[in-house]
C-alpha cells in the first residue's frame, strides 16, 4: 500500500486512521515531493521514511491512497493504475470523469464495483452534507437544498491551520496579523471560500457540492444552491442545510430516520441549547446532526438541519479508508 | 437627552456616534445601574459622570436612547414617557407591541410618525438583512427567505467580546480555555445562537428575524426561515441570504437596485475573490453586500446574497441614532 502526499494534513490523518482501524496491510510506502523526501513519520510504532514520488514508485503496490493535489493526481494516478494498483483519489481531478466512481460508503458503496483503477473521494463539504441527507432522500426524495457552510481552515491544508494558529498568537502578543497561505485574515473573520468564481457567480467549492451530490445520489435533478464560507475554526466543517422534500415530513420522522443512519450522531438538546459544534465533531468519525426542525415556510415539506463533521477525517481521509476497506 | 445603559457595548457606541454625527443636543445624561454609577465616560472632550438610573432620572429629558436590557426597558420606558420623553428602545421588550413602531430608517421611516412615546429598534440580524433586501422587495415582492447567520460575539455584549479575546490569549499561552459569559467556547468554534429554543425548534433570535421583518415590511405573508449561528468574530454580523422572488430577476437587475440603495455598499469582485467580510464591515455604517448571483435552482426567481454589517453600529446604536435624527 502507498500513500501519495503523505506529509500533508490528510496524509497524516491516513496514517492515524490506518493504525486506529487496524487496516490489513503488508507494507506501507510513504510518497511525497522531493522537498519532503527523507522525513520520517510514525506508523504502528515504527519510523517510516518518506520517499520521493516518481514514476517508479508503484512497483508491487496494490492500493494507493492519494491526496497530493489535482495536478499530481492527473500525472501519477494513471501510472499507478498501469502498475496494477487501485487508487482512491482524494483530489477533484477525476470526480466528474464518467469512468470513475465517486463514492461515499454510507450512500453508494455499490459504485465501487465498477471502478477501472481509480475511485474518487468526494469534496469534504459534499461528504458531510451527503451522509445525513441521503437516508432522508431515500424515504422522501429531496427536491431542493439551500446550504450555507462554516468551513474550517483545515480544508486549505496543514499550512492554513498553522497560519490561523500563528495569527492567534500574534494578535495575543499585540503584533500585526500577517497572512501568506490564505488570501484573507482568518482570525476573528469569515470570508467567502476563495476557490475561483465561475461566470454564474458560484465558486468551485459550491459547484462541487451541486455536481458531486448529483453524481453520488444518481439524481441529476436534485437542485442545490450553496454558499461556501470559511470561518476561524481549525478542523471540522459545519453546515446549515435547508431541505425541501417532495412530500410532507415531520421533524419526528426525520429524527427517527437519522437515529438509525450510519455515520450520523444526533446532537439535538433544545433545553440545554446543545447542538453540533466543530470542536466536538473534530477527531470524530460521525457527522453530528442537530437543530432538526420543521421549516415554517414550506407547508410541511421542509426541514432545517445544522450539521458538523471532521473535514480531515470523514471529509477526506476516513472516507477514503472506508472505500479502501470495502475494496 | 439621556442614554439608558451607557456603559455597555451599545451604550459606548451611542457616545461615539452622537459625537461623529454632531447630533444636536443641549445636555447628555448617562444612566446605568448602581454598580456603574460614578464611572466617567468621554464625550466631546469632556468627562461625563454616569448616574444611577432611578424613577427620577428623566426630569427635563426630551429623548432617551435605551439599551439596558428588556426588564429595565419594561420598567423605565413608561416612566420616561410619563416624564415627557420619547424613548428609542434597543431591547426586544416592545418590538411586537402594536402600539410601538419598529423602525429601520432605510425601510419604514414613515412609521416614526405614529409613535406614542416609544419607538423600537429592531434586532441586529434583522436590521442587517432588511437594509439590502427591502429595495429589492419594493420592485419584486419577496416570497421566501432562507437565511443563515454568522454572528459576532458582540451581540452577546462587551463581556462576551472580552471573553473571546481572553480565550485567544489563553490559547496562545498554552492555558486551558475558560468560559463564563458565553455558554460555549467561542474561539475556534461555531455554535447555534443560545437564545431559548421554542416548541417549534426555532430559537428566539430566529423568531425575531421572522416576526420583525414582517412588521417592518408591513408584509405579514413574507416567509422566512432562519438559522442563527455564533462565530468567533468580535463585531459585525455576516449573513448568507437566499431570496425567492415573485417574478424573475437577473443578478444585473439586483446589482442595479442595490447600487442605489441607502445604507448599502456593494463589495463584489469575483476575479479578486473579494466579498463582504466582518473585519471590513466593523466600525462602518454601511451593510456590505456581495456574492450577488442568480440562484441556479429557482428558474430565474432566486438570488443569493452574502452580507456583512456592524452589529453594534447599524445593528444597534447607529440605527437608533438615525431614528432620533428623524425625530
Amino acid at each position: 500500500m502507498a500513500i501519495m502526499g503523505a506529509t500533508g494534513a490528510v496524509g497524516n490523518e491516513f496514517l492515524r486512521i490506518l493504525e486506529q482501524r487496524k487496516f490489513p496491510l503488508a507494507s506501507l510506502k510513504l510518497l511525497a515531493s522531493a522537498r519532503s523526501a527523507g522525513k520520517t513519520l510514525k506508523f504502528r510504532g515504527e519510523d517510516l521514511k518518506v520517499e520521493e514520488l516518481t514514476e517508479k514508485s508503484f512497483k508491487g503496490i496494490d492500493l494507493v491512497l492519494g491526496s497530493a493535489g489535482g495536478s499530481i493526481a492527473r500525472k501519477f494516478n494513471p501510472v499507478a493504475v498501469a502498475a496494477g494498483a487501485v487508487v482512491v483519489c482524494n483530489t477533484s481531478a477525476f470526480r466528474q470523469d464518467p469512468q470513475v466512481p465517486l463514492v461515499v460508503p454510507e450512500v453508494n458503496p455499490e459504485d465501487i464495483a465498477w471502478h477501472k483503477g481509480i475511485i474518487a473521494n468526494p469534496n469534504c463539504s459534499t461528504i458531510i452534507m451527503n451522509v445525513p441527507i441521503w437516508p432522508l432522500h431515500k424515504v422522501n426524495p429531496i427536491r431542493r437544498l439551500v446550504v450555507s457552510t462554516y468551513q474550517s481552515v483545515s480544508g486549505a491544508g496543514a499550512q492554513a491551520m498553522a497560519e490561523l494558529e500563528q495569527q492567534c498568537r500574534d494578535w495575543s502578543a499585540g503584533k500585526a496579523i500577517t497572512k501568506s497561505v490564505m488570501q484573507h485574515q482568518a482570525l476573528f473573520n469569515v470570508f467567502s471560500h476563495t476557490s475561483a468564481v465561475a461566470d454564474n457567480g458560484y465558486n468551485e467549492e459550491e459547484i462541487k457540492m451541486v455536481n458531486e451530490t448529483r453524481k453520488i445520489f444518481h439524481c441529476p435533478d436534485i437542485r442545490v444552491t450553496a454558499t461556501c464560507v470559511r470561518v476561524p475554526v481549525l478542523r471540522a466543517h459545519t453546515e446549515s442545510i435547508n431541505i425541501e422534500f417532495t412530500n410532507p415530513m415531520t421533524e419526528a420522522q426525520v429524527t427517527q430516520v437519522l437515529s438509525k443512519a450510519p455515520g450520523v450522531r444526533i446532537v439535538d438538546d433544545r433545553r440545554k441549547n446543545y447542538f453540533p459544534m466543530p470542536i466536538e465533531a473534530a477527531d470524530g468519525d460521525d457527522v453530528l446532526v442537530g437543530r432538526i426542525r420543521q421549516d415554517v415556510t414550506l407547508d410541511g415539506r421542509g426541514i432545517d438541519l445544522f450539521v458538523s463533521g471532521d473535514q480531515i477525517r470523514k471529509g477526506a481521509a476516513l472516507n477514503a479508508v472506508q472505500i479502501a476497506e470495502r475494496l
